[in-house]
């Protein structure tokens, strides 16, 4: 007899047959004695749709508009789920964001989650029937609809069971849990029992997007326990604990994470004085471009070098306003390369072991990897090297520090 | 400078391009210093779209559901059309049913409006905005979805126009008015420039479908001056008035209706005592079987007929229930009769005209036309007739009655 909060994506609840298979997942737990709380997505393809409807308008929608448009994604798979629940015999109610009352910012399109009001819920559950709530949406407090943006309705399940106090929060995805990296590189990847929420925000940041990150976030500070399973198959998942020493993995590294969206530019021989990389940096942030791993190093002549990664999308307008940059520091030479990778090893339990930075660096040398930047944070060593290095780098980090599983994928 | 509510269906919003030309009507009117409410239907096969999603899930699918359903239909449109016009710089702002506060009771799928809230509509009017509000949805008063039924946007859109006084409530359809008969039958009939609300519920009532007639009553009720215009060419289009004074024809005769959806039904032989045609029609109206026209005729021997008509799809159910009262009142004989048609002549002019009926009967007479069953009201005259006769009977008096115009279809 638990509380749980599920949540079922895009490619879950994809066509009837598919709600069907959610509908009788959901009424298996509910016949258990479980109180559910579903969270879905639109229909896979359905906000792509939507979206095109949109473009064929205008190349910018005003973002008010298009919340009104994309929030009906959601609310047809509500109906749609319930309907489903209702015929199975199970009783349901479907909810809009604003008719629950997810009250978010006015950020139209990317707008966050400030409160929620569970009350109707509550009442619902106590008439034992199963809820079903539209992801990725909720409404201003003057009334407008807005959208949490892509990817949203992990947040809304997160927000959900926090607020009601749920037991659990089930992300029911494609696949069946969290790996120590990505399976489709390295055969023998092993699914994790359980992460922290620390590791799983490395791991994430990194390009291993099983969840969202401010879904993470959001259940890390609101102490929700998170679990990722799959939509297809039977199977526990993994759990996101609170607790490292919880964690059923001793292991000092828990993962390999790994992202080909970047690109690196470097800018050489600049002035060795204070606040020369606010003066490289400021205009790069001001246009909007994020900044990733940022590597400043002295070189022998007193000048200096620095070197950052940006989305590769990016590369092209970041390096054309670094060379603006560099002529007026009388730098000689900005270099540019999409070529790159982030390759990082996550775990807590790098904390209180010393020497797996250099276990890291040695791996990556005998097999001739050359490392062209690091940056270290308390849980998770990053370096970046050539992309064609990457399966190799990440296969043999992986043996050596003894993540194989019996590769049960 | 006039407040404008505009009603576009379901057609004139069918795509991107229609959306476009609305657009443009509508930006039109604001250039011209009108402030304009528009009221849209979902775009033409959305909602066939929808309910075949349901169908395929359960041949009774929960109201409620179907409601949270079938109003993201509207949803679309209204955020589209928004976009279309912020594009062409006109300001917009788009609202749900439940966002206006279009408060209705809580029959889903076939609720009525008991309050509009319009204090959020005349703040926008006052910024210089258009507001684009979705057609044939509410909420109940528990902030549940509900909906008005189908063709209940043109309800909405009176609703909007007695709430916020309006000049007029403009509802543009596929066809320029209303015409003095149905132009596929009449080659020359004639676009009427202005209708009563007692004719246009006549006319309504009978077949001619240009208007739902919920939406005609309460546009009556709340002395809405209503016209009906085309969304495709520009034209006066037929303005619904309250006082028949000011109508421009002075006809007796306004117009012709018919149906064609009828079947006719007679018990014969029955005793002619008190309570016989309750004992009749009881059962029938039990089973929710809607009679319309009924007449009852004394025989030479005492005993009487019955003959009443029910739609069409009703009349196997009927008939079967009629066959066994007639055993119960000894009646030797149940007839039925789906070759008929209903034709009627509409007109307020009638009420001091002598001579309309003995025209129309004339007329009929001179064709070889037989009378089977004959109905008057104060502004209307209507006839059962055969089927095959509906073409000759509807132009003979079309012609007797002088309403032919030029042909301008």
């Amino acid at each position: 007899m638990s509380l749980l909060v599920q949540k079922y994506g895009g490619t879950s609840v994809g066509s009837i047959e598919r709600i069907e298979a959610v509908a009788e997942k959901v009424a298996g737990f509910r016949a258990r004695g479980d109180d559910v709380v579903v969270v879905v997505s639109a229909m896979s393809g359905e906000t792509n749709r939507l979206v095109n409807l949109a473009n064929n308008i205008s190349n910018a929608p005003p973002s008010r508009e298009m919340d009104v448009l994309l929030s009906t994604g959601e609310q047809v798979t509500i109906a749609l789920l319930s309907m489903t629940l209702e015929r199975k015999g199970c009783p349901a109610r479907s909810y809009t964001g604003a008719q629950v009352r997810i009250l978010t910012d006015n950020s139209h399109t990317k707008a966050r989650i400030e409160e929620v009001d569970v009350h109707r819920l509550q009442a619902d559950l106590k008439l034992g029937r199963v809820i079903v709530v539209a992801g990725f949406q909720g409404t201003d407090c003057d009334g407008n609809i807005t959208t949490l943006g892509r990817g949203g309705s992990d947040t809304t399940a997160v927000a959900l069971a926090a607020a009601l106090n749920a037991d659990e929060c089930q992300i029911y995805t494609d696949v069946d849990g969290v790996y120590t990296t990505d399976p489709r590189v390295v055969e023998n990847a092993r699914r994790l029992d359980s992460i922290t929420f620390e590791e799983m925000l490395e791991m994430a940041s990194q390009g291993s997007k099983v969840l969202q990150i401010r879904a993470v976030e959001f259940a890390g500070k609101y102490q929700v326990p998170l679990r990722v399973l799959s939509s297809f198959e039977e199977g526990p998942g993994t759990l996101i604990t609170l607790d490292e020493d919880e964690s059923m993995e001793k292991a000092v590294v828990s993962g390999i994470a790994f992202n080909r969206d970047e690109a690196k530019l470097t800018i050489q021989g600049i002035p060795d004085t204070p606040g020369v990389a606010h003066r490289i940096l400021g205009p790069i942030g001001e246009a909007n471009i994020e900044v990733d791993v940022i590597v400043q190093n002295v070189a022998e002549d007193g000048t200096t070098a620095l070197t950052f990664t940006v989305h590769r999308n990016d590369m092209a307008q970041a390096q054309a306003l670094l060379t603006d940059i560099a002529k007026e520091l009388k730098a000689p030479s900005v270099l540019a390369d999409a070529d790159i990778v982030k390759v990082a090893l996550v775990g807590v339990g790098m904390r209180s072991h010393a020497g797996v930075a250099s276990q890291m660096f040695k791996t990556l040398a005998e097999n001739d990897i050359n490392i062209k930047m690091i940056t270290t944070s308390e849980i998770k060593i990053t370096v970046v090297i050539e992309e064609k290095h990457l399966e190799l780098a990440v296969r043999a980090l992986h043996t050596s520090f003894g993540l194989e599983g019996s590769g049960q994928i």
